[in-house]
């Protein structure tokens, strides 16, 4: 999917993101796209001041799954959780929970609750710091800093411990309070319809209908997605703790609207992955379990030698791989030492070396040493690359590579 | 290898890129590196007026190829033919040769025909330009425009008229006049380790030793390359030619040490591709093979149905297939029409099917399509997984994937 990025260059010299899915919003209106799925990992600039000590630049990666189109009831949006959660697992950052909620059951929730209508949203984004702060604190919030009845709270205190499936849901279906409000009811059955075929997607045992999630952007206008690490929470001072939020998003029906002069209506839903989160967790994670940090080159196999004038052995050697398609590396070296080769592989993590010798030439083959076990077996030239392919397999095998 | 980038944002916002090699050699200098090898595709920017109707936007893709370090003699100059080499193989874009010349050869060609010194870099530009223009009128630059002797001139026609391997160096090498001069000595030295290793790395012939190759960056202080198609000329109104520079670079010793205070020394050889040229040209190609463009998805299974009530049994499929990591899809809607879906995958260039159907349910198995020669078949369940990860493997082979 290729994004026609020279039009951005127009708005005063820059694209300016203002926030998650705006600027793919802006791109389907501007194009007059009616459907299209896309997926965008990207430098995005904020226009505020950077703040360096926290590490809050104007220019910062961004990485987007979005679906714009007019289709059947939480299609697309069951598989946006499928897709939080693939990327999730496949990254391997410990356990996590997607927490789903409702742009409805929560406009619901504060009607029944007895919540004024003008109260909507600023309520909502008190509920919205219950991840980070105590249910006393935002209640707090609520009636001193927002002037809301007490009782009112309270009843808001009730529903937004509530969490669950299908028992959940099956208490609020019948909850008179809630179902008295129309576009609850409707919020219900997108959420019955949502977790059904999350079931059907093998992922709903990471799911969780959380009616605490209430994200602060204005836009989302149907179900909402917020992704937690829940893992290892006890770490050294000093490191990055994998826990918190890592993704999140919802459904966005009007914004493409609002960015086309006709007002042409593209209903839209997608999820932003915490990319750069997601990075320092896993460098700091890797460095926890190493201490070398992850692997910045793909090198499969580095071919080295330890004897003088062999250079040519070696360019040929990579030749070889090279045309295989193995990922060769050799040191722009005449004649490398032999230490510096092995250091090499071990630092950025190639797991094997092919070792070019005068007396392995003169036998027709070279050695294939194995990083991490630093075991050295002869191979002839012509078994040479089905051997490492054999061994490449096996490392990717056991995700060494 | 990953950039830090928000270190460019604070440029007085942005980075505005002045040519290739030129970010790179400023990102060496500022954070003090003494080796670094990478690649990097991204958008950069350049500061003059943006020319919408020449395709000329501010914001453009730019793909590059840099290797930072003090090693020995051509091996990492050899390396950067071997990966345009590869690039241009792979891409599929016709046949292409690979020029190559050397900042010293000029120069000494020059000194040898007795151009003045002040004046190298002015008859370089003009040499610069006889891949789109005739000697004659390059000829007539030199000496109406930039005051050479017709003489001299003439001697450097005789020059530029050379190309070749290993015979070209030999007669170069015996050339009395070019030898005298110590840095041209050296420059065919270079050349002749670099003919000598891009045999090893099995592309000299795609390699030619041209005369007339003159880069016109100021800065090149060795090897420069241009990578250009031969291929295909005759092509039809409108379309893009599938000729002409594809790829450029060289060595540029000098320019890390203008970005660093205290003039630190990094030598560096890279090249850049020119990739939004290169997508114009596949993707015209592409246009012109099947009418359809160049696929846009990666998709290889699109799991249909033609009856009603199936969706779940749709869902249930794509999770089969998307643990099993094939690539699937399916339409978001609840009944789709089967028309749609084999259209869909006609389009898109996806190469199966797997259609679920009520009596293919009942015998426990689903039906496989093969988009192109439109034969269904009936695989129990079971066997699903395996037999398109054999049939995939298969579109792959015939490249239809």
């Amino acid at each position: 999917m290729v994004f026609p990025w020279h039009l951005n260059a127009h708005f005063d010299g820059f694209l300016w993101t203002l926030s998650i899915h705006v600027p793919f919003a802006r791109y389907v209106a501007m194009n007059k796209i009616k459907t299209i799925k896309r997926y965008h990992i990207d430098r995005v600039y904020r226009r505020d001041q950077p703040r360096m000590t926290l590490g809050r630049y104007r220019e910062f990666y961004q990485c987007d799954f979005d679906i714009a189109g007019e289709y059947d009831p939480m299609i697309p949006d069951a598989e946006c959780v499928r897709i939080v959660y693939e990327i999730l697992s496949q990254l391997d950052l410990g356990s996590f929970i997607i927490k789903v909620n409702h742009r409805n059951v929560l406009d619901g929730m504060f009607e029944a609750c007895g919540v004024p209508p003008e109260k909507f949203r600023s309520i909502c984004s008190s509920v919205d710091k219950l991840d980070k702060t105590e249910w006393e604190e935002v209640k707090k919030e609520m009636v001193e800093g927002k002037g809301l009845e007490e009782a009112v709270a309270d009843k808001i205190g009730e529903y937004v411990k509530l969490s669950g499936h299908f028992e959940l849901l099956e208490k609020l279906m019948s909850d008179m309070g809630l179902t008295a409000v129309a576009s609850a009811r409707a919020g219900l059955e997108d959420m019955k319809l949502l977790l059904h075929y999350c079931e059907l997607f093998g992922v709903l045992d990471k799911v969780s209908f959380d009616l605490s999630l209430a994200r602060g952007l204005d836009y989302y206008t149907g179900v909402i997605y917020e992704a937690i690490l829940t893992g290892d929470a006890t770490m050294k001072d000093g490191e990055v703790p994998a826990v918190g939020s890592v993704a999140g998003g919802g459904r966005y029906d009007g914004l493409v609207g609002m960015f086309d002069p006709k007002g042409q209506h593209v209903p839209c839903v997608g999820v932003s992955i915490g990319i750069e989160r997601v990075f320092s967790i896993l460098e700091s994670r890797a460095k926890e379990a190493g201490g070398k940090g992850i692997r910045t080159v793909e090198t499969q196999v580095m071919v080295a030698s330890g004897q003088k004038n062999l250079l040519e052995q070696r360019m040929k050697v990579c030749t070889l791989l090279w045309n295989a398609g193995i990922k060769t590396e050799m040191l722009y070296k005449r004649n490398p030492k032999l230490l510096n080769q092995f250091q090499y592989s071990e630092r950025e993590g190639v797991p094997l070396l092919v070792i070019v010798g005068e007396e392995e030439t003169v036998k027709g083959g070279v050695k294939i040493r194995d990083t991490h076990t630093r075991e050295e077996d002869f191979v002839e030239m012509a078994a040479l690359v089905p051997e490492l392919n054999k061994r490449l397999a096996e490392c990717q095998h056991s995700e060494r590579v």
